[in-house]
């Protein structure tokens, strides 16, 4: 590293900043010229680039993730509905995150938010410099030796999935103009200000709060998000009857829904390895095998305990399984051994498992299980770190969490992160879900949710050779 | 490049060609032995060859996101039909790109076709060599240091693509036995002459006219040439009543369809950013940008234009926007900046929502909107870069476009690239077609196409257990 | 590569091992140092690492692929059953090759299986360093200069292929928990055993049989348990009439099947050219397109064939055509010309034609085809390597097969390996189903397989807006 360093002092400093010091370049002029670490370092920025931008692409196919497991687990009458907000909520957050949500994410700023370089991505920036030869106004992110429409990609990507998890807990009742009003908020101006905290330079990551790819960030934002837009909204109807039980709505078409939890899956080899955002062999290798074995033992135990609780292995839990496992490992996944991250997944898939019930029990009408995969497992992702991580892992980084003699510091920390985080963006996202509510409204009339948004809010079905028998 | 270039002369040119002059070489030996400069330049062209790899399945992958396109805005009875003819004519692509599609099209010969190396791709070829060290009958494709069979399955994925595009326009009444001879031509005879046009080294790319991915010599071709074949198919069963009015033909299966699109988005990370051939990671991150904030601002302003034009959010005019976008950014990706492709994708996406009503009032009934998406845009992206390209974002290729202060020159390049392909492909698929349907017919019965072509033409049901409550 | 040995003892040999010697190193001190070499060898490492890992995701992304074949081949009310199979079959694969399968494998041991480093892959091992330099007890894989989690990764997505094989042929009745003590054994104890005769250094790889990505040891490997189990089970009810005809039973959802089938595909890209597990730019170019031309010459044979023999281009011969070509094409893809893998596709696609039919007058039930697919054509892939090996394509491995003017020695080694690793999978496979069958049961009750496991095993339907007639 020490080497690459000299070598991009020589070949970008060199040009841009004025700061290489040949003299005291450890390799020598001799062996080591100008033209020569020109090859070397751009074999290493093109290899980091081509490693992030496929990462940026795996994490771009959540998207499909989403879409399916949203849509399969709502009924067939919302299809449609679920699908353009899964294609307006992307296309918002393309446009919002470029328009103002990167710059006061990772635009040099205060302990709060990014003050520089916040309209439209165009603040100076000498990517793909790094370290003391980076000259611009995105310093937080010059660690990583990529071009700057590189992190750009893959950061926008994380954005949109943090505003799509928001969809699937309010689907089937929302109006689908209020929900493209709150997209937008939450991508420009909730979502960056939060990782700010945690990524872009924030007093959270200066005290020394870790979430390696996003298990506060990105999905326990969007959890809180969902959570104040779910009790505002209110349950469905006919969800919770008179006499306090409670009525299981099935989603129409499971195989949809298991093709969705397989994309993600497959998409998060991109979204936590790619983390690194660097080319890593050591790093993204683990944290590939640790982001694999918390969602294979996530699933097993949801399965046990599905099978334990509900007498039944339930695919539903057997999916959401998965996924909890994949949020919960979201955070850590860099920081922890392989067998930690399978006591994490087993943690995961049993408290998926308990969530669902107990948000029903609250009255809390969540149709896709996203407050259970990603509010809760985000939290525990978050804390998992200071209960698991290990110094020898990556060191230099979180040091030693409880379990592995650290004492409370870091895990205290952790709760930190996730408390202030939470609160924020509740606090925040209760108050824009209650300003649209009181403006434009929130949820459809009662005969537009009984019929259906498809054909309330867009005119057509979502399976017209099928759906035909029921209103023919 | 130029280290780079002298690097390659020294490991391939003097293994290969007797040219390497290690005396006039920059570097000087004692700095740069051969064996130095032979893993820089093997790690030069592995970086290389795995990103034009990964491209190339991602290429391949768009045939999930067509078949699933397709089959989705059609209806259920077509649907074993359309999915077979989207496996047949990428296997038919194969073999025909293989035997004959490659040499026609890269092979060394005139303005107009390839002469040299035209059967079974095994002209002389050094690959990776390149630039003056290149040795073979491929020339046209010497600029990228990757093998010669890496080269060759990027382009056949590409050229599959322009067949399946076919596909989409003509479905629901066309014979599987006529279609299948049709793609063959197309993959075998035309897709290759024009593509040696504009990127064999023909007349056209000579002339300077640029299509970095493909607006025209993949979309617009499979676009005309669809469109020959739907006017002398005529429109379907039922889609223009006798008063003039449009019936609209629902496609059986909404998540189907949006999955095709995500999947189609998805493989144009490959499509367009790949289309560099190298992984030189300023292009490739500036490429993936513009792509997708093209398709995302088509989304949005095929959403409001629906919204405005048809009073409601329409989602199958949400999907094909995207794709609108996705094309149009296609030809321009690498010349323009990202404003310019947020600008290109707002156009886009209305231009769709306009074209496929204008379409029915000509009464040429394209069941998926693929004349609408791949034609219509693939024309206009075309021209985007007469418009949009800038001089500084790519130097030494398109130079300004209109809009850049680049006058009228370039944009009329542009059209007459447009133009000439269009004449070309539309004369000859017209041809095609006619002989086609002079000798083996085109069109499936009247009876067959009212029950279905699954049946029909392959005695089977894509969902029995549900179709089955249709007939029984 | 002398010149990548040397570097690799400069930095991690001395390092670890104290056997680098840089006095006879051929590229001499100067022009050479230890910094240098550091850098170019971390950038090859870096780069075979991305390309393993790039290609394990999309091995694991044919767990995508298998999920939808399998559903969609099968009837609607045992989807929620199969898909829950999948998933847990590859969750169970994560965890059992990490307990004990890898180590069983891969671990230093005699001809038979591997001993050292068994339990939970954490023997000693410096990864990535390579050949001499390596120090650890899973020499076998000594030879990719990747680090041991990539290395694991990308073995562990080919076990969990060998085990979700077998979900298929077993579906429509077999018990839930059944199949997944089955799958744990599988992945934990048979298919490393088999997998260490042929890549783990055991006896098979000692006689010279080559089997390059695993038509042997993933897809016979599964066909053959498939087989055991299937003849223990018995056919589905009703597949067999009593007066000896067969009667069709087809599959719910061909969009599903035809979706899983181009996964699959996609996924191959991985499987095949990963199997280099390093980024050796001419071989992975060459592999990916013998592959891609086998799976498209199958699929056209298939629907020749088909269109011969069932007077029909069947669709669901046209897909498992396409699957027969690629694991055809598994063994030898690395050892065969583009022509020869042409033709290995063609023979493939006739073969699969020609099988299915066959297990059926056999009164074997295989409702997905997965013995016609994987155990036929893995047989015949791997016999393929006997008869098309070309020793001018990868000098030092297989020599000439008997069409190249080899003899028949290679292809009766191949023929051993078939016979051994099938004789020895079938026994223990059949023991196994046995026992299961003695203590747990294998096959669910007459009702239940007549109402679907869906809701005799999980509760619950997979298309409860469209079941829900059914039951209604």
């Amino acid at each position: 590293m020490k080497v690459l360093m000299a070598a991009l002092v020589l070949v970008f400093g060199g040009a841009l900043m004025g700061i290489a010091e040949p003299a005291s370049d450890p390799l020598g002029p001799p062996a080591f010229t100008g033209e020569m670490a020109e090859m070397l370092v751009n074999g290493k920025v093109a290899l980091d680039t081509i490693w992030v931008l496929l990462a940026a692409f795996l994490v771009f196919f959540m998207n499909l993730g989403f879409a399916m497991v949203e849509s399969g687990l709502c009924r067939a009458k919302n299809t449609v509905n679920i699908l353009a907000k899964n294609f307006i909520v992307f296309s918002i957050a393309s446009l919002a995150f470029w328009a103002i949500g990167w710059g006061l994410m990772f635009g040099d700023g205060n302990a709060v938010m990014g003050l520089n370089g916040v309209l439209f991505a165009s603040g100076a920036d000498n990517s793909p410099a790094i370290g003391e030869s980076y000259a611009g106004v995105y310093s937080a992110m010059n660690w990583t030796s990529v071009p700057f429409w590189a992190k750009f990609l893959f950061q926008l990507a994380f954005a949109g999935t943090a505003a799509t998890i928001v969809s699937g807990a309010v689907a089937e009742r929302i109006k689908f103009h209020s929900f493209i009003v709150f997209s937008f908020v939450i991508v420009a101006l909730m979502y960056p200000v939060t990782g700010h905290w945690i990524w872009g330079g924030g007093w959270l990551q200066k005290l020394g709060m870790w979430d390696f790819a996003g298990s506060t960030v990105v999905h326990s934002v969007g959890g809180w998000a969902a959570l104040a837009g779910v009790i505002l909204l209110g349950p469905r109807l006919g969800k919770y009857r008179k006499d306090g039980s409670v009525r299981p709505i099935f989603g129409h078409n499971m195989s949809m829904t298991a093709l969705g939890v397989l994309v993600l899956w497959f998409g998060w080899f991109g979204f936590n390895p790619g983390s690194t955002m660097a080319a890593n062999f050591n790093d993204i290798s683990r944290i590939a095998v640790t982001t694999n074995m918390a969602a294979a033992a996530a699933s097993l135990s949801a399965t046990v305990a599905a099978w334990l609780l509900l007498k039944k292995p339930d695919l539903s839990m057997i999916l959401n399984g998965s996924l909890a496992g994949l949020v919960a490992i979201t955070a850590p996944c860099a920081y922890v051994t392989v067998a930690g991250s399978v006591v994490i997944g087993l943690v995961a898939g049993v408290l998926v498992v308990l969530a669902v019930p107990m948000f029903d029990r609250l009255r809390i009408d969540d149709p896709v299980g996203a407050l259970s995969v990603h509010l809760v497992n985000g939290v525990f992702g978050t804390l998992a770190v200071g209960l698991f991580a290990s110094d020898a892992i990556m060191p230099g980084t979180t040091g030693n969490g409880l379990f592995y003699g650290g004492g409370l510091s870091l895990l205290g920390k952790q709760a930190l992160g996730v408390a202030s985080v939470g609160l924020f963006t509740f606090a925040i996202a209760f108050a824009v879900w209650s300003i649209i509510r009181a403006t434009m409204g929130l949820r459809v009339s009662r005969d537009e949710e009984v019929g259906g948004l498809d054909v309330g809010e867009h005119g057509m079905e979502a399976y017209p050779d099928f759906q035909g028998f029921l209103t023919k």
